[in-house]
């Protein structure tokens, strides 16, 4: 299976998702683009989460933010890796309605394991299932 | 130390628990119940999570919706419990703005215990150590 | 147009909707239903917000939960009219996973204009544009 | 009154506010610092919505996870200023739980106004009676 490095989907705005200056509030961007990010998982039959040992916590998210979203708008979303080291991953996503940029978005992430529900993370190499599926963006520099 | 049946606390909106029609909207109310749950139980030395190897889920939840909250408002919670049983316990819940109601919230919810993060729930009998802080309310019928 | 009494739909946990306990939180079933609500209503070519100067706030709602749902579990949502009053309707909902029944909701909601954003809610007649869309589902007693 | 240039707040850790690692979802970390910024507000008499014809979109934001928050953890937030133009806050948060540092965030909001609630944001000056209040913490640069 060809190593993938992108992933685009679209997503509609939910009432439950704006404020009360009639906006999608800024903190549903980074859980749109997590859910861009699972569903790019998914794409390569592999799972963030589930039985697997491996977590992902953030290390660090930045966000532009430049067009508001609001209720039942339907956005594209485009993910790309734009950065792999042996235990991390950097994401970079551009959100978009029609022509107009809504966003644009960056988070790295880290691979861990961890002993129980309780005990801390601990990073570790990204496992070579996982590795083998993703490669960096052609276009990472942009 | 005492038994207690009913807890008081107070709460105020914040702006990201709004919508677009510039209220809360309603997936708040039993969030803002459990917050106070969770805070009675403190209140008398426990936790419902943490360490210990036990949960409890919700079984059912009622709402009853009668005032809309906006961003700032700061509201009285008062959480009673009006039924327990060997492995549930059921709380109501009023929220006022000043005199006025604004609504009216009951949940069951039961002890559980769970072999590890996948693993399913199985209820169980709450443990002494939570029964012998808590009694039903004595005016729990109204 | 033929009136509409039900809708169906299926959707996807995410990881944000999920809880320490390792479920989704019980908060997010009004949310779902809600979605599929808002669903329902664009596959008869209305907005239950967008420029009408109409609004649904909530009046009551109740859950009972059966099973929990897990991280990226795709599960089946089964909508229906069950009451219409002049000013408000009532829906019930179903949430499966397969064949295993996960929860069911009832909501009633209200029909109410508002005079600029932070003016109060007034109940008012549903419009016909609105009432000649839907139905009570004729298995509504269920 | 004095101009404020730093504001300092405790939060405790809700139940809904964690995911199925055990730990606060990553989204949270925006809505904590929102909410001090508002406290802040509050705490010189002012509020960043309410009746006032302006609103403060987001322009940007940088969060850096540094540890772990979990269910009932009470950690400190330190908010600042870190600059001002003449229509843009930025401001800076710490976020600790005891002596470690959780995380570290950076957000640049702008001053609009909105005429109704379906209408474009439009960038405006600081009015006086909110910029009088306000001024860049003499260790900004840090």
């Amino acid at each position: 299976m060809k190593k993938q490095s992108e992933f685009r989907t679209t997503r509609r705005v939910q009432f439950h998702e704006t404020d009360a200056a009639g906006v999608v509030h800024f903190s549903w961007y980074p859980r749109y683009m997590e859910e861009a990010e699972h569903a790019f998982w998914r794409s390569v039959g592999l799972s963030v989460a589930g039985d697997s040992p491996y977590g992902w916590p953030r290390v660090s998210l930045s966000c532009e933010y430049l067009y508001p979203l609001r209720f039942e708008d339907e956005f594209d979303i485009h993910l790309r890796i734009v950065a792999m080291s042996d235990r991390t991953m950097q994401y970079a996503c551009v959100f978009s309605l029609g022509d107009r940029k809504v966003a644009t978005l960056r988070m790295t992430t880290v691979c861990v394991t961890q002993e129980g529900p309780n005990a801390p993370f601990r990073s570790t190499s990204i496992p070579a299932v996982m590795r083998e599926r993703f490669e960096v963006a052609a276009d990472a520099a942009e």
